[in-house]
């Protein structure tokens, strides 16, 4: 990666105090730091100022300075990306949309919300819940992660197998183009046939086109019931058996984890709980939702024959708040409990999901053919399997080439069954170097050619990507 | 609209013949007629040719040709497209995708299907019902156009009000690029943050960017029960009002249709048959599906209910399949209806679904002030509102003007209301004059800057959008 941008000048700090005010432009190192990383694995890499714009008017303002200037800009919703998509990685201006924090609007009759990209998911749900109504997306990290983000990186999650991911929600869009022009598509509108979908261009184009300043969301009733279950299995077959007659049974259920041992170990160790049946080799952690309680209580107790008749140890369900938390929140921190144990590197794989299978398998023969230590757990219900690769002890001229091979294999690998590189972590700048596995010469230099049109200098969160 | 294209020479017709075989190549005079219109008004533009290419590898050879000898080339798939998008507008090669025409694969566990361009809605329909599956899209014109047709158009439907358009099916694509190149991106996965969505930009994008030769699109479980409701009001406000409410209640019906008199007393004399109420100033058409007797009676009568309470002159149900067809076929009746009764332009605008008094008292105005009839029918639930209005026997004078005059101001109207100039039916050739109103110039440049992406040249479907 060359970085052919020239370092900020003083003049160009004024310029930009002029804009934002002093207060929101920040070059101290301790500022510096916090805003070079986000939760990418160990990356780091400073910008030369941070600013934190107070609206849409600033930010194009910004854009049309540092357009002008050739001055690289990495916009930054949450900084919980997992694929170093907010690393300022050319320097220059790292831009902070965490001021852009209100939610504008809740609007029941048309079923939609607009805000700002800096509103914390977490807070979104609990505000659109008070009123009855149901935004599904939840990454893991919904409770620091922003709304801006996630449409940046398609975000999805658990409920993703029922409600689909951010795309699917994104009605409208509000963005400063890097010429500094405001664009808008969109609005509270269930179809639109008006045009190029830009809205849904934006969506996981990870800051790489335009920044996001207000999004229109679309909204779902709050679904009133809610049953979790937990089956350990011995074999992932098993298991993944298990995932495809539910399918076969015509059944949706609103989350359908996978977590191998390893995963539910790291959990319970990173919180000091205890997990039922933790040494049993595959967990699948299932829901069940809906409007109607009988219905809902049907539905799971179909699902729980199905795992019993596929070979499950044992169903444990949980039927009250308080327990499917308990439950949810081991879940939840294998992320940050793998984070704990080791420098690691995430894949974010996603076959069709009648390939789980044969993708861990695979893994784990790649794995032991390289003597390294992974760790999988993710979403079966969608196919998205988030294959985590452990450093620990290994020398670091190991661990540099591990690129080359371990992961080079998974990801040819993943593409061989169907599937690709990113289900819902993003390219940014830690799967770059695998993109051509994933697309051809044709379709990469397609994409390039649609961030010039958008970018034609390339000074938006350049180095992402490609 | 200038035509900077030079006329075909024997020569190409020889090498177009020598890709796709004589037999589909055509230059008769009935051909290039046939080939010359759509279901758009009364539009009609002759191609040079007509070829029928028989795969993905033959288009390909097409587009590289067109290519290298700047041909304009204007793909169609069923050919009932409502704006002109399959018009070839600047002459050239017409190429018909009807002969890719195959389901390649419907896979249950992964809940997807593999298709052509040239397969029938209906058709695909009908194929994945038989395994219990379910693919929700379904335009008017289901019996004739295609999935390739809908993907361009981004189709919808009375079942989007619940289920969505087609952009929130279709999961992947292989297309030809004019410049003869082969793409594909998605493919059987839920999940997909890899790269720019062409999937998604593709959709809706009206075959201006590249021409669609295989669709992977996402079904559901087929819902078993179904009720449909018809209820008569005698006031616009009322109904509006019920659609206001049936949300606020958080239901989600399967269809919430809107038809004035007009529109119904139009398809009653088509098809010769009597409609219950005609006589009512608005009648809205619902349904409730679900894959359970119980919950979907319990939820027409809470539909029911809501009807009566605002206003509802009767609400009558209609049980079996047989009673919903007789509804449903005098809703679907309506486009063909209008057509026969005189020359006409559709508007296919959308609003925010609390919008739709406002679009449609400010729509009677507009045609009051001019003079001229209009009928109103289409989608209350997602706020898309088909307008025709009709030439009937105005002076062509006046006909010609009403671009300049009524259609432009209903379009303003809807855009002021947080609407935009098409829904569902695309811009295509006939709503190309009014695209300003919806965008502003940074957005239309970023739209022509994205087709220069795609297509330096602009020999894909010249003349369509901008």
């Amino acid at each position: 990666m060359k970085n052919s941008f020239h370092p900020l000048r003083p003049e160009h700090l004024d310029r930009l105090n002029e804009i934002v005010g002093a207060s929101f432009t920040h070059t101290d190192s301790q500022n510096l730091s916090i805003y070079g990383r986000d939760e990418t694995e160990d990356l780091h890499f400073q910008p030369e100022v941070v600013v934190k714009p107070a609206d849409e008017k600033e930010i194009s303002q910004i854009m049309r300075f540092a357009s002008k200037e050739r001055i690289p800009v990495t916009p930054r919703a949450g900084g919980t990306g997992l694929s170093g998509g907010a690393l300022p990685v050319m320097g220059g201006i790292l831009l902070s949309l965490e001021r852009l924090n209100r939610i504008l609007e809740i609007d029941p009759v048309n079923a939609m919300a607009v805000v700002e990209p800096g509103v914390i998911t977490q807070v979104f749900h609990e505000e659109v819940e008070k009123l009855g109504l149901f935004y599904p997306p939840d990454p893991a990290s919904r409770g620091s992660c922003h709304l801006g983000g996630n449409l940046a990186e398609s975000a999805g999650g658990p409920r993703a197998v029922k409600y689909g991911v951010t795309k699917d929600y994104v009605c409208g869009l509000r963005a400063v183009l890097p010429s500094g022009e405001i664009i808008h598509h969109g609005g509270k509108l269930h179809k639109d046939a008006t045009g190029y979908n830009l809205t849904q261009l934006l969506i996981g184009s990870e800051g790489t086109l335009a920044i996001i300043t207000e999004l229109t969301v679309k909204l779902l009733p709050f679904p009133r019931y809610r049953l979790t279950l937990l089956a350990p299995f011995d074999q992932l077959e098993k298991a993944v058996k298990a995932v495809n007659q539910i399918f076969l049974a015509k059944m949706t259920p609103s989350a359908l984890e996978f977590m191998e041992q390893d995963a539910i170990q790291a959990s319970e160790n990173h919180l000091g709980k205890p997990y039922p049946h933790s040494d049993a080799a595959v967990h699948l952690l299932l829901e069940i939702d809906g409007q109607n309680k009988e219905t809902v209580e049907r539905e799971t107790h179909q699902l729980g024959k199905i795992l019993m008749d596929t070979g499950a140890h044992d169903v444990l369900m949980a039927d009250s708040g308080e327990k499917q938390e308990t439950l949810w929140s081991l879940r939840r921190a294998i992320g940050e409990a793998i984070r704990n144990i080791s420098i690691y590197k995430e894949e974010d794989t996603v076959v069709p999901r009648n390939q789980l299978a044969p993708l861990i398998k695979g893994v784990k023969e790649i794995c032991q053919k390289h003597q390294i230590r992974s760790i999988c757990y993710g979403h079966a219900g969608d196919g998205n399997l988030h294959i985590n690769i452990l450093k620990e002890d290994m020398a670091d001229e190991k661990w540099q080439a591990i690129q080359k091979t371990a992961i080079r294999e998974i990801f040819e690998l993943t593409v061989s069954l169907g599937g690709t590189i990113s289900g819902e972590h993003g390219i940014g700048l830690s799967q770059k170097p695998f993109l051509p596995i994933a697309y051809n010469e044709a379709e990469i230099s397609l994409m390039r050619a649609i961030k010039k049109a958008f970018d034609p200098q390339g000074i938006l969160n350049p180095g992402k990507i490609f």
